[in-house]
């Protein structure tokens, strides 16, 4: 399978709880990370649409823990971009390197918000819609 | 509705991202650490069985976020836990105080590893059969 | 010894690291909710003042760990502060609940940026010396 | 001047607070990284120290803040290490770069538990002395 963008990360140990394995909630932020560095990519920057009362925010979130990452271990962070209306979805996927294993299947549903209210972003539809005609 | 177990909290500032509220792998910490307080108040020590080779894992996540909570506020996070075979899940919701808008709704799939090993745990099989007859 | 303030919170297990006890990074987390919660108690909202573009930033930190906190533990989270010239100083410590045992100390030297540069800040200074008269 | 360790990282939004800036305790978990890296690149492995009842901890910090570090940013985290009896003190740095503006000096003091008890470590020596004579 092909994916718009793959970032490559290392488990650092505070990212690791008692049970010795990376706490559930790093998952999220290696996603967000891999999404804001997919977008920065694009010239598109979560922290600057924020100063113009822009906010790319998730609405929904679906994670399937398939095999812990540990301490040490290397692995790649993938993912897909699809738009249906007002929703853009990440399809994400982390997996162990250099074995592949899947470790981690997301699926993040975004909406934008113009000072606090729903509405559609053109600057965004432009991008997803160039990633759709580019696959 | 009635919850089997319910934890007042306050949202601390460094929860908080640049975009002003809570970011959202915080409320996964926030569901976590409620799920924790509510095992070791029925004496089920998610750190003590961890030193036995249990482990009690989220195998998987839905969240869906409502409205962001913000600097400032207090919140009340509750929850219900149902069985389903080997399927432990627990239904999780935060409201924000005092107006009890509802934050972030969660569903967490947890399942027992016994030295890596899937398997039933009859700890927490009595512990949930006593919460079900109890509602 | 008295202290200005103190705020009793719990360890959560997230906040663990694979050595079993509170990552180190989280004590500067527990002090710096602390210095909020006693600034928001005296109506000073860290938040409020950065949106006027205010800053109270921490410019050197120093903290000794004694022992370390572990997963179920409760503490207590105590401070002073005190003013030399442009520079506001938190003396802090966390306590351990119930025994009080000293788990670390630290000190926190704190400088106001108005919009990015060095001042004084009459709102503070008033405070802080109101505390003083107080003790 | 020189130093033993560098690594480059790049800063992720959710460690940045509603200041915009990185969150102060963040820093702390990017030296506790670097040094981690540095260690792991010798081969000792935090992670298999502590499996072994050995634990490296940190007794004693300090840190100047100097230039925040913001969304976007990548910078230089480098190292020494020196040591004095029991203590081993990794003198660490935060460099923004490209344009290598200071943005953090740090001080860490750590010692050996072996099973909770302070003592010497002949593989932690050995190491350490092979940096001496190395530079």
């Amino acid at each position: 399978m092909k994916y718009m963008y793959q970032l490559e990360l290392k488990v650092r140990d505070y990212e690791c709880d008692l049970q010795g394995i990376v706490n559930n909630a790093n998952y999220q932020h290696y996603y967000e990370h891999t999404r804001h560095e997919f977008l920065i990519q694009h010239d598109i920057s979560f922290a600057k649409l924020h100063d113009e009362g822009i906010d790319f925010v998730v609405a929904r979130v679906e994670m399937a823990y398939k095999t812990p990452l540990k301490s040490g271990d290397s692995f790649l962070s993938v993912l897909n971009l699809t738009q249906e209306g007002l929703k853009y979805t990440f399809h994400q996927k982390i997996y162990r390197l250099p074995d592949m294993k899947l470790c981690n299947v997301g699926r993040f549903d975004c909406v934008v918000l113009d000072h606090g209210k729903l509405c559609r972003n053109d600057e965004l539809d432009v991008f997803v819609a160039s990633l759709q005609i580019g696959n």
